[in-house]
């Protein structure tokens, strides 16, 4: 094929997947401006919007005319990269373009409008399940969604039946490419067996009564704005809103929003809310401007993103040298609740282990077994062996065997989440495996940069932003998760680094 | 035609409105974001977003099928009502969406999303030379907006040459149906004779000192909120949110939004917002449930959206009623400021006449020759009369002429509207003759709800939305202005009422 020829049919899938690209970031609007904004009200509307736009998005991607033109490039679903003649940016591009088409080329446009609908009442209807402590009101769409991730999965292919790939399979792929449902419980059940046999060594904590006071929700946002330009977090280029479930989303390349929430009595969720989502926010921001606009501008997987909101969150955020740098001024805001608190009580508080309710505000060692415990109910309700009206008790069944707790209320338990609200089955083993990703970027990183821990007390968190960005962000999604992983540390993906890590500050150096 | 094809083409037309009219929610909505939360580094993204949809909307609603189905239903530019056995619902269904077919069909795509784009990038650039107090920033945008103005005309056939339409009728036509530049002149013509003459009449005012004080913007936004309440705004419906200019929009039938802004050392500005906003929104929260979702779920005009927004803020907003009853709701929440302040004089400060440079916060009486100005100014803009960059100089030559004030500052003076940074040329007439057909409607209010005073003073506005629901949102855009006005009043539009009702306020019962 002539230059010419190859350029045009580059440039009319890059004017595609630019309008794609550019829709998905107008759907991002209507989805936090639902969970920001919305008047209640509003909420079958929006549900409409959703289902009219997702639609008209995937229609765009669908077109004879796209297939044609990754055909013409020698982009097959074998072969996704094209041909070997072409730039290595292209042959990704054409890698990641022809992934997303047999994705979306295998749904039908009712199918894809109806689910963005169903999502669009189910999120809102979770959230006001969730005020309500009313399982029983979100049910019903826990079913619809069911049924949509469940047929979503058969589209693509997979099936049931024995000899076949499961259901569930299809759905992790969309979040984690390349990794089984086999191949994450090979990981997860020794992972949750070193944890378990670990927390019960762990004599339980003192009481730090600090943790559970006053603190003002208004000087708790206040000191988290301060927090995010603390963490160099360009409030040009992005902002931070309140929300029932605290999220990432990015609206373009220079507006990238986080949300927290504020609970009256403790002001850990939300800072660490704050670090974790400013974590995702720094690797959309900080994707290079030759992916701009299109679908390479993305992370590279979902557990590489949560690699990341994590790494910020506990590898960063909850490290001594980082309060050194901190402490005194979270102090400065809540002079009354933390006046007489020594730095070490403080770091020692925020690091206890405590097995909680609640996932997001979990420390590091029971964090990952939260995850578990959904990654093996979410595998129950895709393969139809668990029924959804028995989930709440299924659900307490397994907090007492991972957490050894029990909640009182459904909304501290199963409707904590919004993740299967929005029909996202397969998004939680992400942030496990996000831990594993973290922790052998982690010790990458302290090799390469022998100052860090000073940096970070003098909260200077230069050299990292650009460590992340020399190493991660830089390739957007161009990479597979694999790939990165053995680009930036040489290593596959294990469970060593992040339990030789746990084991370390939790039974010697703590 | 037998029924079944009829009923086929309709369902065809109003399938394609639902979705035109649900892009425009969507629209709506990237605005409404640009306006109250867009972190300036969106900005350029933003633009292209509400370009790329913009265009899109465009696409549905002149597709060849549109046109077919209108022309078959009988409806043409001559006789856009279509066929006479058609029900009258569907006929005026049919002669709105022959006038936005007729005015889109002339537009090319590419101008569409060209100035969709440089109407988000103006908007933007405005909002940033008002903080600035930096006319020439601005200036490339302002003749932009002026170009596009002038070529969106020429497409709709109004030309400049002699015996031509003018460019500046094609422009008021998108606002007012029907109502030509000279016909407004001679409505404003006298208008601001009589008004300059009555100016003149009457005394200067005492000085209020209780209105320029220290009021905390955080208590106002609480008054505000209790203040939309009181008004009947049922906030399940919509929010109210800062901008830098007040607006009102509709994203869906249930959630319609107003925005105001707060100054430190005034309150009335951010008052008088909320309740001219709020009659904005009340005509779109009021409008039929059968209109939903359609073309005709829309005001009838601007000026008649205008009508209702200004009947809020003065005819009842300023009145001595309205103030026995919310005056101590007030001062509950201004003790300090308003504790030793007397209604009546509260009342009188309200609505001293002292002509000011902002237009929003205009009295009554001065409000009209603010309007009067910026017509006479569009109109040597868009004629090509006035060059752009001699506008500020203009601007202080007619604010001289029309108010005796001349502003410091651009920012207080040529930047101080949002309009023409929006292209919204042919808007500003709308305010004065919502003025006019404002007093048309309560003359006759007052007709049919003898008792409406002291409803008024006892916070109970019931009588009030449901006369204006039964009399005027119920018709959405069925009706022209001008069909609409008689239908209730019997009239025609005059500027008698409300002369009347300005010289009795201001020289006698005052």
């Amino acid at each position: 094929m002539d230059n010419q020829k190859t350029d045009e049919l580059l440039e009319t899938l890059r004017q595609i997947d630019r309008e794609y690209h550019r829709l998905g970031k107008i759907l991002a609007l209507l989805q936090w401006d639902e969970e920001t904004c919305l008047p209640p009200g509003g909420v079958e509307e929006r549900a409409e919007q959703l289902a009219l736009l997702q639609g008209m998005a995937h229609e765009r991607l669908v077109s004879p005319l796209v297939g044609r033109c990754l055909t013409e490039l020698g982009s097959t679903t074998e072969n996704p990269r094209g041909d070997e003649g072409l730039p290595a940016l292209q042959r990704d591009f054409l890698r990641v373009m022809r992934r997303a088409y047999d994705r979306e080329v295998k749904l039908p446009v009712e199918f894809v409008s109806a689910a963005a609908r169903a999502e669009g009442l189910s999120q809102a209807a979770w959230a006001q399940a969730r005020r309500d402590n009313d399982f029983s009101a979100f049910l019903p769409h826990l079913r619809a969604m069911i049924t949509i991730a469940r047929d979503k999965a058969r589209y693509w292919g997979y099936g049931a039946g024995p000899g076949d790939k499961g259901l569930y399979d299809g759905l992790l792929d969309i979040y984690e490419p390349g990794l089984s449902s086999a191949q994450i419980s090979a990981l997860f059940t020794p992972l949750g067996e070193r944890l378990n046999a670990l927390l019960k060594k762990i004599p339980p904590p003192p009481p730090y009564p600090f943790l559970e006071q006053d603190y003002d929700t208004g000087v708790q946002e206040r000191f988290n704005r301060a927090l995010m330009e603390y963490l160099g977090f360009d409030t040009r280029r992005g902002r931070l809103d309140t929300s029932a479930h605290p999220f990432t989303t990015s609206l373009g390349p220079d507006d990238v929003r986080i949300t927290t929430r504020y609970f009256p009595r403790s002001t850990l969720s939300s800072i660490f809310s704050v670090i974790h989502e400013s974590g995702h926010a720094f690797y959309e921001l900080g994707l290079p401007p030759e992916l701009r606009g299109s679908c390479l501008a993305d992370g590279a997987s979902m557990a590489i993103h949560e690699s990341q909101s994590r790494f910020w969150e506990n590898l960063i955020g909850r490290s001594r040298p980082f309060w050194e740098g901190l402490f005194p001024v979270l102090r400065s805001y809540f002079p009354a609740q933390l006046g007489r608190v020594e730095p070490d009580t403080f770091y020692r508080g925020i690091n206890q282990v405590r097995p909680s309710l609640i996932r997001v505000d979990a420390d590091e060692l029971s964090y990952s077994l939260h995850i578990i415990l959904r990654f093996e109910l979410e595998k129950q309700l895709i393969a139809g062996e668990l029924p959804p009206e028995d989930l709440p008790g299924r659900w307490r069944e397994y907090s007492r065997r991972y957490l050894n707790l029990e909640s009182e209320t459904d909304s501290d338990g199963v409707l904590q989440d919004v993740h299967w609200s929005m029909g996202a089955f397969g998004y939680f083993p992400s942030y496990a495996l996000g831990n594993l990703y973290g922790l052998q970027f982690w010790a990458q990183m302290k090799k390469d940069l022998p100052d860090l821990e000073s940096a970070l007390a003098a909260g200077n968190f230069r050299p990292v932003h650009q460590w992340l960005a020399d190493r991660i962000y830089r390739w957007g999604c161009r990479l597979e998760p694999s790939e990165l992983l053995a680009k930036v540390t040489g290593e596959r993906l294990s469970t060593g680094p992040f339990l030789d890590y746990i084991e370390a500050k939790y039974t010697c150096a703590f």
